[in-house]
């Protein structure tokens, strides 16, 4: 048996989300298929980050066993032969030592939120970024993104079908710029509860709009009250764009 | 009657193109069709740029005329409305002297070319960029290029079809640079010719891929003969990004 490293580009929208899920396709069914058509063998793919229904993935980390001999360039033209025309590819792959595991061994995930801040709808973006139509003060969201920095307990940005055994995570960054007419917000720590990241920008944006204080964004936090969540931000606005593991520097 | 200049965004994928046509969508047919349905006017759009089927637009500047009291922002507000959820959106929208025209006034029109330059298929960029999987030198592609700036007979870089009344051009910029997997051509001239871009783009390809000799596009050029053409790239590669008035500065 191999163990292959592989790396997912996806857009996010036409599936349930990264994990297999009862009622509809996702990503793992795509690729396992694949796996099952290149090599006749049945696996489960295992990856570093579980992404809901209409959220992107630039950079996923995940892995499969093989147990056919490939070496892991024509794996993936294979792959990606089968996989195509639906909107996954696998951009690298590489055999990894059988202890290695994309989501147990990952000590570093990373998150770009994309907020397209204008009054026109979307034409080449749709689908790919949260447009907010009314203007975002990108610096205050930027100055009450740091109350979030480092540990704390998140319970009131995780969703309520979080399976985390615990709430309390250390956020290692959360940065707002603005580029023109777009707000980005990105987001690294070891690990994230579910909808962590979504929650925080929504809220964020509550801050950016106005509505909030910068203080409130601490106070909800402090609450630990789901209840005091400012906004959940849609799916298509976020992309996973990078698992960090240790053996590869 | 005021005259309205448009600022249109649209993914080209949908559209038969810009102009309108008998056999299929087109953007311009959207967008008098919205005019007619906020408006009750039936107009012509005039547009500085005619964009082949695929071809996108992030800033094509039009205008139309109409006689209803309109202020320019409720008929940008009131035009989107009624286009979604089509892929076209006005961006910006203002009155403009009635000698003012989206075509003729135009004194400057840009382009820019956008390759993936990797063997994975695209997902997220599927349908808006040229995938090239074997590797491109993007400086070989830059250095032959210049031998295209400047005021040149270009017929070999001319579609069949093309209207203009004469193939001599003046090239101003023709400049190609790498970004990670990206090979980016951005080209601005007074105005273009038929397919120039495309043309263009497609012959520098096979510079950056090794099959032509820098030399030999300055001598295609000087043969001003189409068959003499490397390639035509594709269509979904190409954005049109700008054009410049006198009065806008």
């Amino acid at each position: 048996m191999t163990r292959f490293a592989l790396t997912l580009e996806f857009d996010g929208g036409p599936f349930m989300g990264l994990q297999r899920q009862a009622h509809g396709p996702s990503v793992q069914q795509a690729v396992e298929e694949a796996v099952l058509q290149v090599t006749g063998e049945t696996v489960v793919l295992h990856s570093a980050g579980r992404t809901d229904s209409g959220v992107h993935a630039l950079a996923m980390r995940s892995h499969v066993e093989i147990a056919k001999e490939i070496a892991p360039f024509r794996l993936m033209q294979a792959l990606n032969a089968v996989l195509r025309p639906q909107p996954v590819a696998v951009t690298a792959c590489e055999a990894k030592p059988d202890d290695w595991h994309a989501r147990f061994s990952c000590t570093g995930r990373a998150y770009l939120y994309r907020i397209c801040n204008r009054r026109a709808p979307l034409t080449l973006e749709h689908g790919r970024a949260w447009q907010v139509t009314r203007p975002l003060d990108a610096d205050a969201m930027h100055q009450a993104a740091q109350a979030l920095v480092g540990l704390h307990d998140f319970t009131t940005f995780r969703s309520a079908h979080c399976q985390a055994a615990s709430p309390v995570k250390s956020l290692d960054r959360l940065d707002v710029r603005r580029e023109g007419e777009w707000v980005l917000v990105e987001a690294a720590a070891r690990s994230f509860l579910h909808h962590q990241v979504r929650s925080m920008v929504g809220t964020l944006a509550l801050v950016g709009l106005g509505q909030w204080r910068q203080e409130q964004v601490a106070e909800a936090l402090a609450a630990r009250d789901r209840s005091r969540l400012g906004l959940n931000a849609p799916a298509q606005g976020l992309y996973f764009v990078r698992a960090t593991y240790p053996d590869e520097g």
